[in-house]
């Protein structure tokens, strides 16, 4: 069975998983005060070219943004977000359990646009009734989106100008970021982001960890206390030291982005292979995870030997579904799947 | 340098690496539904006699209190606990984040008892103000308590008694539940808890694995929606057979008891060290963590060659100290303090 | 200067104070537990032809809304309602500030459809994410709407059975319900409500007294600890008979219908001057709220002798204004108005 | 029957009523942007002698202390308050509800002093673990306090300035101001609460009005967004001049201080009542609220023609009892239960 359903099924990559068993029987202190951890925030300030960001690591995607979006929130304020964002759709209503409403804006393949922002902002403040309302205090985006589409960099550059003109800070969810940094089509660095968004999150989780994810604050102003705050939500990690050396040997040798370039490399042939036998992608994703509207047959028949998500039928016959690569796909699995189309 | 300082020092029992090892290539379904999770489930069923309970795993202690406490507490409801309590002193205020205030009881080297719960409760339903008050709706022990000290089978069946005549459930917090369950003292085994406890949970952290909590619902009709709320709780892991994996190997082969016992063998050997050198316990702990009295020129000199806790003067020439073991501890480190302590 | 702007710009209806003033020399125990409080839950407990529900009285909506929405949902549930409900744009977010997503359904002037609530759940049960998503735990629909319209009893009735039938109350927010009631269209009544909603609050505030919500709790199973939720939630009233003698007042002899009816009546006359102007309402409602499309001059004119709200700009030349009417409003407020569309 | 349970069993004081009844058929906007509110906020500013002061009116005590301190709080901060305080004991875990703990200190007849504060800050920094714990963010204190002690002018001072040396903001619970700035021994006044405290409330609910409370706040920075916040706290009174009627007549012509020193100087002749009859006060109360230790057939006796609040037992044969007067107590009221106790 070859299997494309996402990019959590493996454990870590190996030379995360080496880095971890090499040091297992060391002794350090707990909750991140370890000289791992102290290395990797070292070098991912090198990668982002801001030496003077604050660098937290927290275990998993969604405790990251409930943290970070509580901590920055005030109590009257909401976060805006694409109607398909993570925040707004997956997360159970962490969100809303830390007391804030997620503001819906439309997505375009699942990006925001910097017009509807503005447009949602003069609009709230130009209605009598606002202060009955919850104030917009935020705006989350994911590079990449949920559905695999790329914010250019002068797409970014807009949304921080527009939130920056209205005074609210820009975060970016990264869960899949190193798949976005070596998409064809990237045009932005970490650095980047590191100018443009006032806090964003370098996922690890989908991108060579056993788990972990790492916040970068550039706007330090805005998250003074962040360790009680991911006690509070019971996103500190005892051994810490976990979370320090998977992410040192991420930053360390440039594998971040040799795993975001081996995933993005399987997910074009990928594309290529669904494209040959017919099938285009509906989504304009140039990053790990690919959609397709396939007849239902073949959608039996590729599940023999394969496994996929199932998005949803789009009429009787057709149905929409992702495949998804990653550090862990080879180009064999790829093979074995153009030889499933080909057989068609 | 030998490191007394905590138990979450080093990584995972070497066993329980091996096993993330052996399996880290495999691709798995994510959130907890894969088949080494399922058999995790299976061999802790076993192990505490309770084929009907409800099993879930989560990261961390601090999350695992927060998730399990707000999903069965009513809005209106808080927790009794020790004063000396995890939830009422080092989780950063999560249970009050999630909306709960802690009710504190007077504690006795860390445990509650029977008769000051009853207490609070009687004392409580008597006050005609009490619609005003904050309920008393579960109580929450911890086992072995922060203290080391452990609650006999007749203590439990006394907690659980008064919990049960007043409809309230029992909660054990079991982060070193395996240094509980191998002390000389100990009269209970985890069919006990089962049996006596609504919701306990088994600690891996301190325990042999990289991290991870076991909760057990035997009372599967106080916490519903499990999966959701741990979601929601930012608690739930996407790679999450890597708990199925490290819990299967702590409960297939007797490991969690042996890595117990070691623990517990070598802070029985402390003990009796620092007895020779003429400084009894503070505490009558049992278990893994151990307190002494110390002069600060021994503390000092110590220092040299070993780190451990430092928990504040008691007077102008003394202070208390604590030392604890774990699987990682090893005679020699044991061998060495007591060169040490014969040198001074 | 006549004043269309809302209904709540006077104190109380003359019957209700003169009831607050005549009493208010008496001492009588606080927080509801005195005989005037007593008498507005046997009176309430007649009008909807339902001895066993509890009657609880809060001050506001928003705390209304909020409170027993907290009190009925479980931790992980969210509270479905149009996308023009009162919780889901005017309340500051109160419901998330408790914990909760409001979980928003097109609204149709203000109305939701059965049809939409049945699909929002069949399709949540069938995605199989759904346990990463926010559960719907209960309706939400105010009668008559934000909008000034109503539910017939038959949709009432298509509400409450699709809500059964998957196991979520409806709950009905009445802040405006005496002017429902006595609409020119309306075919059910309270007992219908008490039959159909598992819990509904019946509006003082717009409806006759000085600030007032009296809750009916018809399926007590699902709010077993008011009292308590109450108080947390900042809604207990320490006079809590000024509510019990305002609702006793308007219970009593039928006043709640006469404000209704007198609302309605006149809201009915402003519909047919402005029709008679040339100026069809843009919304069918036959209740106190009154919408229409004006050319901006007309609105200039009008504003020199008269109050209304402004509800936004539709092109460059005209924009929509709501008139609203009470037990407070005239015939002579309406004549005036008249003379005043006459004159132009 | 007699009745001296608490001091707000009657309605509004009768100035208080009729400027609500006089002004009852007027029509003004909603939630305080009205002119009767307008007066009163100047008359309050003047009174305090801050004329930058932002004042808010809210409906009663526990949803003012909820909204306050969660508005001031960051989200990893507590409230430091006495044990008996009333934000620890009987607002049925508001402060919890939203999301802080309530940090406890001892109290001395209900009041904290100013050493404590500082111990507890102190030794919370000095803990090496403090990051795991709730960081005490604002102290909270009563003035009178829940056992009608007061805090003197120096009192104030040191715990004002204790506050500000380590950067916490002091918030004073006024519930019953009123009778504190009437109290024989009182050498306070408003504008000194104004210059030592950062956020207080003036009380109306005990003081003369129907309902409804008072905020002050002197140092705005700390409170930015107070209309939008109070709205989510479900605090916000739709007649929202209904609370600036009465608090611009309690302070245009000096009521709130007449109505002070009637309630004071009916408590001071029951104090002297008791006093004469053989018992003596059990608390140094110089306010409206007095407890004495009686004879179990004494209150027996008393309950015949008097209400008053039972406290506990003391022994077999005594018990606690509380006695409040207020604006409508009156000199016969205290004559009969002088007759009452001389008769015994």
């Amino acid at each position: 069975m070859i299997r494309f359903d996402s990019d959590y099924m493996a454990g870590a990559h190996p030379e995360v998983l080496d880095a971890l068993v090499r040091t297992n029987l060391e002794l350090t202190v707990g909750y991140g005060n370890d000289p791992y951890t102290a290395e990797a925030r070292r070098l991912i300030c090198r990668a982002i070219e801001n030496a003077n960001a604050e660098i937290m690591f927290l275990v998993g995607g969604t405790q990251t943004n409930a943290t970070v979006i509580d901590g920055v929130l005030a109590r009257h304020e909401g976060v805006l977000a694409a109607e398909s964002g993570h925040i707004a759709v997956h997360e159970s209503g962490a969100i809303e359990a830390s007391g804030h409403k997620v503001l819906t804006l439309p997505h375009h393949e699942g990006k925001v646009v910097a017009g509807d922002v503005e447009h949602f902002i003069t609009e709230f403040y130009s209605d009598e009734t606002h202060q009955h309302m919850v104030a917009p205090g935020m705006l989350y985006i994911s590079q990449p989106t949920e559905y695999g589409t790329l914010y250019s960099l002068e797409e970014l550059k807009s949304l921080s100008e527009v939130c920056h003109k209205h005074d609210i800070p820009l975060y970016i969810d990264g869960a899949r970021l190193g798949y976005a940094l070596c998409a064809p089509n990237a045009d932005f660095k970490l650095a980047d982001l590191a100018r443009l968004a006032d806090i964003f999150y370098i996922g690890g989780t989908k991108v060579g960890t056993l788990f972990g994810e790492a916040v970068v604050v550039n706007n330090r102003s805005l998250l003074k206390n962040l360790f009680p705050l991911v006690k509070q939500h019971g996103a500190l990690l005892a051994k810490g030291r976990l979370l320090g050396v998977q992410f040192a040997t991420l930053f360390r040798d440039g594998l971040y982005e040799r795993i975001g370039s081996h995933g993005v490399r399987l997910a074009m042939r990928l594309r290529e292979i669904f494209g040959k036998a017919g099938y285009e992608p509906i989504i304009a994703s140039t990053t790990n995870q690919q959609f397709f509207r396939l007849p239902n047959t073949l959608i039996d028949d590729l599940r023999r030997e394969a496994t996929f998500d199932y998005w949803g039928p789009r009429g009787d016959k057709e149905s929409i579904v992702r495949f998804v690569t990653s550090w862990s796909t080879t180009d064999e699995d790829v093979d074995r799947l153009e030889a499933l189309l080909g057989a068609q």
